[in-house]
């Protein structure tokens, strides 16, 4: 039996996303229960393998695993020198001989979830390779989309709105939302698009206005570090808050908002915005957390216990 | 119901204050057994967010937790860049969205607690708000002395000695002894004291020798930190040792020294006093564990289960 | 009755070595099951208190205490100023206020653990002191040992190539070693070895190819930080390598190779040897699981339960 990986949405079915995100509903009543946990993963290890620092997703996956009743360690790899330059292999090799049920991985470099696998017998899940993929990230946002707008997605327009090109939330997101039959739809300056930016499969648009077609609007991160370092895909902050950030008056009402976080107030989205209800930011955090027990879950237990053909559900 | 915070000790009565020492009296032979946990909070789960690097205080509440059997989760944002510049109030949004039960947060800023608890319906904890106020250290003081002196505290004098300016610690103390009826000195050089400092409603004296009417001497820590950086509230750290310092010369025979830690041996306690019986500093840490079990359950659990009327307890 | 330590493999009798290899087959068991943990320590708590980062040892001892079901708490003071320059005594007699069990502890200074233990009515390992101790690593590595060359180890030669010099755990090894009545030559440079090599009792060598009579060759990691900062006991990393570093040509066929790991691709080991079926690095990690657990339970268990002998098993 070939052990089960999330490296990429590709590796993805439609019928498996369904299946992923129905066991995710079927978790959300553990999270607002008074006894949070379910004992499913006890004596199960997962092992974080973090080499960026990124408090919330380290975090969503830590108390996914809690959860699941898992033993969770975290290791840190960004900042501290891990083991001393020893190579990624290396650390997989050693971490694998402790046995984990799953690594999850983030790591800078595109591919680092694959190498991680070809090295371990553990389940490998992506949490983030450069600029590639982050397929929970995707799973979670389909999920919280599912419950504001309903179980059927097809036919549903997304915009996605900001800096395309260094995001591996949008590559995964695309890649997701069009898997599910959805209508996408990238809006962003030429700057921050990628060259190939038709090879996606989502239509392009210079233009926030375009933003009015859809049901949700998804805003990406300004990563203003990078601004910061001089590397000027825009003019300025200012400027593009200007053209592209989203305040109450580009909005429809009723209209669904939603960011992968941490926001910036004032950047790609306003105050007003941040704070109204119809926005889904806070909700794609509990769903993340949902998503990520199933994530966990359907690695170690598998797909086979469906029951049903997997076409409906 | 109102969900129960502890912020400030103006939050309790002495009442509350109380039920909370003896619930930690409680708890203090679960400590000394071989199974030193109780099932207590299980499936629930705490987060202790701080932004100030805290061995000791972060090591307390993490371990009280898990002594409850909650699930705990430390996020450490301070010097790692916490979520990219991400605001309090977001980053309170977020962790809100995993329904946790506990927040106890550790920040700079003054007031960063209510802020947190604006934003949450979880509880909020403060253990520690710029120099604002410290509760659980107040209280776990507060259950020391009524280990060493008994448990009626009203009538009993203490004097606390060194940098009430800088201090969250004295200044949550300062209210809770005197809540309790406690006849309170503060022993400091006028540098060290706050302009205000009769508002506070101790007794002030600027010469040690005052610490012999105490029957608790509570050394403050010096933060030869400020020294170094040449805010130079005291003319030298030897002279502030030589007139201020606690050795065994200024003590009574029996008189308890308290110090909330670390202590700087040779600059506000001498070595001899540090090591000698009659200091209870390493009590106050025990009594931290049991204090912040007590804080934690009953900030879940809540105070309805008394069965006394909250006078003679 | 006194608690039990383990500060040095010099702590160890012939038969206690293998009262705790033979506890550590015991639980081998346990890290292949789906469920890997039993509930021996549940309740009793482990502190880790690391004053040097180390990923790995940290990781085998936390996870070696999740799996018997403790209580850990990590305390890394490497680089974040613990507790404000306080001193170990004092650290010591703070965390010993929270009744630990174990004290694991890892400090640049030789005899730390020593000093731990005078201040703590805990027990205290010693994960690393310096230059001096790591009796953790031999025992693994006789763990290691036993299982590729059977039971009886006495009469085996082993050979420790590289920088015995600054290296605790060729000191460890070598005591160990002995202990168990194997045959030990140690190969490396002269200015890898210390002035008074012929103390530690085994035989010395200057010619790689004298580790062609061995059982076991032994790589140590070179440490290559050393070298960058200057201090060259070698002329340089790349004539180290061809001199000592080991390629397959240098080995027999079978011969096992071991590293404490994390290894230098190209430098100490080839790669070809690393990724030999014959090489034990991995296997050691995993001996380390079982190893640190074996200790972490006799340390509290006590070695009376035994019923035999103590001198066939």
């Amino acid at each position: 039996m070939a052990k089960r990986d999330l490296l990429s949405m590709a590796d993805l079915s439609r019928s498996d996303v369904e299946l992923l995100l129905d066991t995710a509903e079927s978790f959300l009543p553990v999270l607002h229960r008074e006894i949070k946990k379910v004992p499913t993963l006890r004596g199960r290890t997962i092992i974080n393998l973090f080499y960026e620092s990124s408090t919330r997703t380290l975090a969503s996956f830590e108390l996914a695993g809690k959860r699941l009743s898992a033993d969770v360690m975290n290791i840190k790899a960004s900042g501290s020198s891990v083991d001393k330059g020893e190579s990624l292999k290396d650390t997989t090799l050693t971490l694998s001989a402790y046995s984990p049920d799953i690594i999850v991985i983030r790591h800078p470099q595109i591919g680092a979830g694959g190498l991680v696998s070809k090295y371990t017998p553990a389940s490998v899940i992506n949490a983030g390779d450069g600029k590639h993929q982050h397929p929970s990230q995707c799973l979670l946002d389909l999920f919280t989309m599912r419950q504001a707008l309903g179980r059927d997605l097809s036919g549903r327009c997304v915009a996605i709105v900001g800096d395309i090109l260094h995001s591996r939330v949008a590559r995964s997101d695309i890649q997701g939302f069009l898997l599910m039959g959805m209508d996408v739809v990238l809006v962003a300056p030429p700057t921050l698009l990628p060259r190939d930016v038709e090879a996606l499969g989502a239509r392009v648009s210079y233009d926030i206005s375009d933003i009015g077609q859809a049901d949700v609007v998804y805003l990406l991160r300004m990563q203003m570090e990078r601004q910061a370092e001089g590397a000027n895909f825009i003019p300025s902050l200012r400027e593009y808050a200007t053209l592209y950030g989203v305040s109450p008056g580009r909005l429809r009402n009723g209209q669904k908002v939603m960011h992968p976080g941490p926001i910036n107030r004032g950047v790609e989205i306003s105050a007003a915005v941040a704070d109204d209800p119809d926005t889904l930011i806070e909700q794609q955090v509990e769903s993340g957390l949902a998503v990520r027990m199933a994530i966990l879950y359907r690695t170690i237990v598998g797909i086979d216990e469906r029951d049903d053909d997997g076409e409906e559900t």
